[in-house]
């Protein structure tokens, strides 16, 4: 990997920077973040401007530019990629590490008295806004707004937006169609006393009206906003997407419909200004809803006594408890999932040993078996698919400079997930294809207790995820060891693979309460360094537990497991497994057997049932 | 307990709230919180205003009395007791129920346009200020600091501020004396680049000059306040307490010293006007550290630009790891509170039977015992002594008219501690003095694998003990049940029962990671309305812990009983327990019977000593 060449796109940034073309006044910095205008996890090649800029395109870091200097912040599973993909103008702010400065601080420190610091008001959201402008205003500074994005400016061979085809999903998909879901947000409005609601986050739009989008890999989402009033829907949407029948009879653009259903379709750039007009004739204490996460563009437009600011927006939580149409779409899913996964592991058993069989070639063997299958649109992130040292690399996707070949002397790992149209999965299996060692064993059996732990677990409605996170590490505790990272995210329904507002994780403590009908995910890992990596994941579903009492009339809540991927049993130490826990893994292969093997057979695939039934032999605890 | 008549008082507060004499411009309400200057949890009687102007006497509260009306806001614990304590001037105002407003919001409600709301600035926190006068600005009021509080104006037979006699602890005690204390904290400081430290909370001050008082009720602290310069040490200290010759040698005030260490002795009330002047003679960039819990009135007094605010001050973190003098101190401290309740329930088990003993004779019987043990001072909170119904009242404190006599028919639970020169205590023992019934036995065992799965836990340096609260809840959890309290307190060492910066509690997720050295308390129950209650409390020590493996290097921490009280084995389901958790019982009681039975035999206890011995027979699991 050589670093990109950086000389001529800074000095033209920097040119920029002090054209009044631009901005009002020179700035003496500027601020690359790497997000979208909607807070996207995965975002779409036009919006790269921190890879552009800089060359590092991992997926998380901002870059400061200031008339001297290049800078750029990321994390520890970075560090490597963006020394490599930087040249000599880039300074790499190693975050976490105890002697890096802050964004605030290293600006305070290097930017002449009384500096202008500029950023695109559309990409920074609202609470990191507040925090950067305050730190520079004590210090003399002022952040300001700059409304054309000065990266935009320099990129000559910018890509376009994408604006791909839309997909409408029918009731049997949705189980509510979008006019209700419209009439049900509008109660929570009137609960609330908003008068207004702006959806800025893609999934959000994209679940409210019941459509998918192909504009960001992996993401089944399209470019949009949405504000809704009591009264009106709007929708801004670039290009000539509504000029399609089906979608424009799915919104019921050309029906004769009640006034407060009638969607207006607004192009995607006027939301500013149009939110400002809505703004510009509230009353004294009409409120506008949006999420603190949104943009500070947005946030700015809507005058501070009219802010209605909540960490999620009701539209989030609602789509985060699934309904029995999307939570039986995510039972299909998980099936043919699952039968993509027996298929491959089949293969993989017998191919292995040939010694043919890459991390890579396993990536696109499990995808062209999943895209067998009914409905499948496409992979729902990048597949990590690696083997022995690659495996201790949480984040790892294998490029060609670091392919291994599978073997039958290293752990595999698979974490990997598709998009059907009736719903989204993410399974990691951990293997082996020779004799594991007691060590290896012994770890991943840790591992499973942990994954056991938290998808048996019963706890009180109104519990939040993150109380429940302890109990996947508990057994790995107990010997010293840990991961470092969190044990699940939540699961969108043929929408994003990771989603708020619940998850099951020590490091956030703003997680909405878990409730029935949810849908997360339960992913202990163990892995050691340069050696070998382990992740048992499930996708579960958040369901009532039967309990022998019932404190406070509260109710109590469990998981199923809606991924039904054996689990390989010749990677488990038996001894250390209690008696309970061995019941739990014979049941979960039980049912993988029935469900998946019934699958397999209907759909003819008898080398991989006969693999399922291998694979889900019952284990016995010795006495 | 017929209610206080306030309409006199509330008569005089409203007059002296227009009046010039007091307040610069009328106000037309005025905030009366519960606490003290130095945000103590137990406030000494000349601090208890609001009970004075209400009548309700509860550890929690806060009245605001505007022109018109008088309200109350507290928590579901003193629901019925405010009711009862306040005449119909009040209006009750139930916190954690639905409808109930703010006091912000209520304050917004009722008062007329553009008022000015007045508060003690010194009994306020400025986090709760800064909170409240926010509101209250976009409403278009003002919340005003009142120097004198208005409630002292009105109340005649106001009580004097205590000023008792200081005790002095010497390096027996205290391990490390205070010099080198002060010396520690400097470092500390220089680390931080603050050049002072203000110290409001009685507890740090005590513990940082060695010395104890008995100004509060169980707090074994006294008012003061101490400023720390990187030259100087200010010590506020009212009265003549000064002038005791040892107090005098303990603090080297007639010694010749480096001129960093010489205390200077400067009245208490004086505080506000001292730090004014030093944040006078403040250059640009120098810092004044504070606890963000502080008082508006002391957090005011230095200009925005030189606050250093930090959640715990280094005190309090510092306070927290106990030392080896303060470990074995309260080692010591807790032989001896074991052999007092050894005594004592070994003349319940006599007594209960004749029908003569009640929860109060009781209590008073456990601090006889106590008070027979060297060194013992006071106890460290309000005995907690309750049978059959009133053991689920969790904050219960027997009084005449709620007093119960001890039977063969119910549980009783003992939740008591006392303040030895060596250390505090703090310990909840459940029993039964007939035959449990089959339910209780499953709820206490519930309880019990709880409590043990705290204790035995092994966990990552660096855990902060919030992640360890749902160990103690997953056993009640599985079968439905739950109890609506945290886990766990820090405990302070001849000091607080309860002290921060750590704890075991779901609800706060600022505490300090725990470290080897800290103590706190494990302490899970299970409470059932109107029928009985269940609490197994011991103060535990961190501990290091050997483990067979050391992810990252980072080491392990367990937890070591101090309490070694025996738990009633009578009361437990064994079949309910693991050959673990059997063992753990075991293990403990043989460790009781071993350290606390070598105490008793010394003290020629030798009655208490049989019953120990029984109470101690290993439990054996059938198979």
């Amino acid at each position: 990997m050589s670093p990109k060449i950086t000389t001529e796109l800074l000095r033209q940034l920097r040119q920029v920077m002090k054209s009044s073309r631009y901005v009002a006044e020179p700035i003496q910095a500027y601020i690359v973040p790497s997000g979208d205008a909607h807070q996207s996890e995965y975002i779409a090649p036009c919006d790269c401007r921190r890879a552009f800029i800089s060359g590092f395109d991992g997926s998380a870091g901002t870059a400061i530019i200031t008339e001297q200097k290049a800078a750029m912040w990321t994390d520890g599973r970075y560090f490597l990629q963006a020394a490599q993909q930087m040249d000599s103008n880039w300074t790499l702010m190693k975050m976490g590490l105890k002697d890096t400065p802050t964004q605030e601080d290293w600006l305070v420190s290097v930017l002449p008295e009384g500096s202008k610091v500029g950023v695109d008001p559309f990409i920074i959201p609202a609470d990191q806004w507040k925090r950067m402008s305050k730190a520079l205003k004590s210090a003399g500074h002022v952040l300001v707004p700059v409304k054309e994005n000065l990266i935009d400016a320099i990129w000559m061979d910018r890509p376009q937006r994408p604006c791909k085809p839309l997909m409408t999903l029918d009731l049997s998909y949705t189980g509510i169609g979008w006019k209700e879901k419209i009439a049900a947000l509008r109660a929570k409005m009137v609960e609330r006393k908003v008068l207004w609601l702006v959806l800025t986050a893609l999934d959000e739009v994209s679940w409210l009206f019941n459509l998918r989008g192909s504009d960001v890999e992996y993401n089944p989402v399209f470019f949009a906003y949405a504000v809704i009033g009591t009264n009106t829907i709007r929708l801004f949407i670039s290009g000539d997407r509504m000029a399609d029948p089906s979608t424009r009879e799915h919104l019921l653009l050309d029906s004769s419909l009640e006034a407060e259903f009638k969607i207006q379709v607004v192009p995607y750039e006027s939301v500013l200004t149009e939110l400002q007009a809505i703004c510009v004739g509230l009353s004294p204490k009409e409120k506008v809803w949006l999420s603190d996460k949104a943009s500070y563009a947005l946030t700015e437009a809507i005058p501070k006594a009219h802010r209605y600011l909540t960490p999620y927006t009701p539209i989030c939580i609602a789509k985060a408890v699934k309904n029995a149409a999307e939570t039986e779409g995510m039972r299909r899913a998980h099936i043919k999932d699952a039968v993509a996964l027996c298929e491959l592991f089949n293969w993989l058993e017998k191919e292995v040993p040939k010694g043919s069989v890459t991390e890579i070639s396993a990536a696109d063997k499990a995808e062209e078996f999943r895209s067998q299958q009914n409905g499948f649109v496409d992979l729902s992130f990048a597949t990590i698919s690696s083997t022995g040292p690659n495996g201790a690399i949480i984040h790892y996707k294998p490029v060609p400079e670091t392919n291994r070949a599978l073997s039958g002397n290293e752990i595999y790992l698979l974490d990997s997930g598709a998009q059907y149209k009736d719903g989204t999965t993410d399974v990691t299996r951990t293997m082996h294809f020779g004799t594991p060692s007691v060590y290896e064993k012994e770890c991943f059996t840790y591992v499973l207790k942990g994954h056991i732990a938290v998808s048996a677990a019963i706890f009180p409605n109104g519990t939040k995820g993150h109380l429940l996170d302890s109990f996947a590490r508990s057994a790995l505790w107990d010997c010293g060891l840990d991961y470092l990272h969190g044990t699940g995210h939540g699961v969108g329904c043929f929408l994003n693979v990771h989603e708020g507002p619940c998850g099951i994780s020590y490091k956030t403590f703003a997680d909405e309460p878990l409730e029935a009908g949810m849908i997360v995910s339960d992913e202990p890992g163990y892995y050691e360094d340069e050696s070998f990596g382990i992740r048992i994941e499930n996708v579960v579903l958040v369901i009532p537990a039967k309990t022998k009492y019932n404190f406070s009339n509260r109710g109590s809540l469990t998981f199923e497991p809606l991924t039904l991927v054996p689990i390989q049993t010749k990677m488990i130490s038996i001894p250390l497994l209690t008696q309970k826990e061995c019941d739990w893994v014979n049941d979960y292969h039980r049912k993988c057997r029935e469900v998946i093997g019934a699958e397999l057979k209907s759909q003819g695939r008898h080398e991989a049932l006969q693999w399922l039934i291998r694979e889900t032999e019952p284990i016995t605890k010795m006495h």
